[in-house]
């Protein structure tokens, strides 16, 4: 079993990678830019190279891969700030790469999971989340992941591969040093608040977000990839919290004082913080992977 | 006034570029891969050349447009039996298009209209098709008419050019030997009852279609691109008339009895013979013109 992971240098892609490496008989082909870390284990091959040249593309996918995670983007707001670039790793990459998975198919299928996003959804009222909540992005990396979803759906239809877009929210707890996400404070709020560490959080206590830890997220992409089901485009379920109970959780856990000053940032209390509630009901009937409860979200997400 | 039109050889294309070249102060720039008629007026300067390719491109926008017109395009049956060329030619131009528009402008804004499909929408059930109607495309063609006007919106809200999207019905009446198009039975219909010959129409009697002559769909594309509205997306008003309702109107302006033999293709009935209400209020609301009823829809389709 040959399979793909692209950003595999990323916070949800290294966890994917040691994820694949515990399958039995997997051989795991790891691509990024640039890798980091070596590779954890003897099942994987890391490839650095950059998916948006064509040879490099051609030459990674030369040989067929049962399953294909693409994991590789740009954050929201680094690409507002780089448009140019942004459209090329969040929109044409993805449009390369399924194209070139689809003329490379031989007897095998490919299944391909794709890493999509809530932000496809742009500003979301207070009416509760279902399959059929309207789609209208307000940032471009929302626009150019939903087209990515609309692309894959439609080579799925033609049978030129097996697609599933799942839309996953801000994942927890990134590193403290990683940047480009708007959504960086709710990881800095858990790894502060575990730390007993201070914290000026953006937004405020009563900020509700929908959360998953980057264990659930890699769960829920393998259950995507071993899915034999019809849907195209998968919600899968998030926790909806408040920061302040999130925030709780995790000085719990780490035994200490919250010492955490409240902000009210309204852009990022727009876009992270005045999400409403989730009816994931399809997701869950599927047999996707959730965090069960704050305590266990904040334990995930800590953990390496 | 610098006008662009792309596909301007084609059946829409054509229309568009003579109803431009009557506007005073019009210099008019329509190209297409090749040009069967000689330029219609003095204003008007044909250029050949393929969007795909990227050097023709540059040198087309390296001279801003006030306006353009994004006519070209695959049809929705070719592009399925060729889903390389229709994906070259209904996602990636528009996109390329959209982008050296956006890098080229310099004191100019450019207005962009696009002709979007109802083909966008996929199957439609009974219910009243309105701006909340979602977007499941059931073809390629529609997946990236879709795609591309997400595209488009986004590029709006960045203020890179100022975009609006029309989604247009099947355009009546295209020439006999045009072929490609799924809709062509609406067109072959029209002329046939007119002209008084026989005619095996693929649908039945009964079939509900969405009407729209091609002169109305050249001026609703000149209204968007006159109009200074902050949708991104409109749907023009249709005619939602049965296909025996069409023909008896064609056949009493040619005077000749109706020669109609009906068929039943469940296919092409359920693409364009299917179709439910549409609310089209918000347009009318913009001042988007209509055809008013099925003796008016066949005159302007008759004319050239």
């Amino acid at each position: 079993m040959r399979i793909l992971v692209t950003g595999a240098d990323g916070f949800l892609g290294r966890a994917m990678v040691r994820r694949l490496a515990d399958l039995d008989g997997a051989t795991v082909v790891a691509t990024d830019r640039a890798f980091s870390t070596p590779a954890p284990a003897d099942g994987v091959e890391q490839r650095s190279g950059d998916l948006s040249d064509a040879s490099f593309l051609a030459e990674l996918t030369q040989t067929a891969f049962d399953w294909v995670f693409h994991l590789a983007s740009m954050p929201g707001s680094l690409a507002e700030r780089d448009p140019e670039a942004g459209r090329r790793v969040n929109l044409l990459v993805p449009i390369a790469l399924a194209e070139a998975l689809a003329r490379a198919r031989s007897a095998i299928r490919p299944r391909l999971v794709f890493a999509s996003s809530i932000a496809v959804y742009g500003d979301l009222g207070e009416a509760v989340v279902t399959p059929s909540t309207p789609t209208t992005p307000t940032l471009s990396y929302g626009a150019h992941k939903l087209m990515t979803e609309f692309f894959l759906s439609d080579l799925h239809r033609r049978g030129d591969l097996s697609a599933v877009s799942l839309r996953l929210p801000g994942l927890v707890a990134r590193p403290l040093e990683e940047s480009g996400h708007g959504s960086a404070f709710m990881s800095r709020l858990i790894r502060h608040a575990a730390a007993g560490a201070s914290y000026d959080c953006p937004v405020g206590p009563d900020a509700v977000c929908w959360w998953m830890s980057r264990e659930t997220a890699a769960n829920a992409l393998l259950h995507a990839a071993q899915g034999a089901f019809a849907a195209t485009v998968v919600q899968p379920p998030a926790l909806r919290l408040t920061t302040a109970e999130v925030a709780e959780a995790a000085a719990a856990l780490g035994g200490s004082p919250l010492k955490v000053s409240w902000g009210s940032d309204a852009a990022l209390t727009r876009l992270f913080g005045a999400l409403p509630p989730l009816d994931a009901s399809a997701a869950i009937d599927l047999g996707f992977p959730r965090d069960a409860d704050a305590a266990a979200l904040v334990r995930a997400a800590l953990r390496d």
